[in-house]
């Protein structure tokens, strides 16, 4: 079986033109199969901004009503992946941008009020459609994925990034090796915030919840770590959580947090 | 030789959600190969509003402006493609949306200054990738494509919805039979403004002069027209300017224009 990256790049690179440029360049250089996911909360937040709309969050996660849904599809889906692509193709990889929607590939459901949070046109995903992923891989098309997706009844979600790169690393473990690397501007899961020296080298389950109860682990690591053991369990290879930079052959970070079982 | 529909919708259709859907349930009973080409500028118009941005057009066409870029890659690629994709996947078709950076699909070069009018970021197209066009078809995905182009130096361009329409039916002239339509809300090329019962039934080289003299052909039709003279001189089976509702089998309106050379 073939090697495939499934890579996650987070708003802090998506947002920083230099730093964009510079990982899509060491991205085009990965001489594997591989597929992108990004998110962009950052730019989508600005244009929300601009609209003079407001954002609203719960635990870190977007309360996404009918504006604000359009805001993110356009950002998301429009701006963001097209110039990901755009930069992409500069380098010669011959991406496609889609998201969830495109050939159907990955199916959500609407969120339930939970906790009487209604967390809006959020999609829990239901459905991958591996066969069309793989239809495209084959025909040497690299996809570069945005966290929309849809319900099939006509009805765009918005879908945590995250969570995209778990479902989609795992829904291709019968047919190739799969990396799973979530990509951002730190070296990996750090015990004392902007410490970059600090970083712990292997989470696992056993360790996890010490690291939580000691709040070493808080925020957004906490589903990205789920979403890596999700990944793990349905038997995706590895799992790392890393710099931007370590696809840099030159400057590639040897540090970097391996999530394990 | 297989036929092939090649269909393009204009702004009003994309903008009425009733229209859009009505016509989005037609095209899924077409029984061929077939890709869909959609505009949209006054939804792109609504945004550019809303962000307090000021809309340019000269003859018709818009000055694209940085800002203004981005508002139509977040409306056209993002927000409009994405919606028509989610309505065609509700109706079982394989859609998937794409603009010209996808798969390098529609490559252009931005404009130069003419007449001292600086269009801004607007790309005339310079080739079509039509391999990748074809491996889209032959793997079951319906393409969906919005009208923007890149000069695969990493800049994202805006380009002409109904140009893109007339360069990709004619690049694929050597593999399939190819039928153009450009689809919108009057019967055809009307002599009377808002008189459907004033079709003109053909539009050919000869006649096409008279009716601009007489400016009863005038603004965005005069371009919409050279394109289909372009689209048959490629050898592009017909070209018909119609109704969105053409599709329809119970409605089917009999009349519509034909441009013939």
């Amino acid at each position: 079986m073939r090697d495939i990256y499934i890579i996650k790049i987070g708003g802090n690179i998506v947002n920083n033109d230099n730093i964009l440029k510079s990982f899509l360049k060491d991205y085009a250089n990965i001489n594997k199969l591989k597929i992108l996911i990004h998110g962009g909360g950052i730019i989508a937040n600005n244009i929300i901004d601009k609209m003079q709309l407001k954002v609203h969050m719960i635990n870190g996660r977007r309360i996404t009503d009918n504006m604000t849904l359009k805001v993110v599809v356009m950002s998301y889906a429009g701006l963001i992946n097209k110039n990901i692509v755009a930069l992409l193709q500069s380098f010669n990889v011959n991406s496609i941008g889609l998201c969830g929607v495109d050939g159907n590939i990955i199916t959500a459901i609407k969120r339930p009020i939970i906790d009487s949070i209604d967390y809006g046109n959020v999609g829990d995903i239901s459905c991958i459609n591996v066969n069309n992923i793989i239809k495209l891989l084959k025909n040497n098309f690299h996809p570069v994925l945005a966290p929309i997706t849809h319900d099939k009844n006509g009805n765009l979600l918005n879908t945590n990034a995250d969570t995209i790169a778990s479902y989609i690393a795992s829904s291709l473990i019968k047919y190739y090796n799969v990396y799973l690397y979530y990509c951002f501007e730190r070296d990996g899961v750090l015990s004392v915030i902007n410490d970059n020296n600090s970083i712990i080298l292997n989470i696992n389950k056993s360790n996890f919840n010490k690291l939580k109860n000691k709040k070493l682990i808080f925020d957004g690591m906490i589903p990205k770590i789920d979403n890596s053991f999700y990944a793990l369990n349905k038997g995706v290879k590895r799992v790392y959580i890393c710099n931007y930079t370590y696809f840099n052959n030159k400057k590639r970070q040897k540090c970097k947090t391996e999530i394990t079982l």
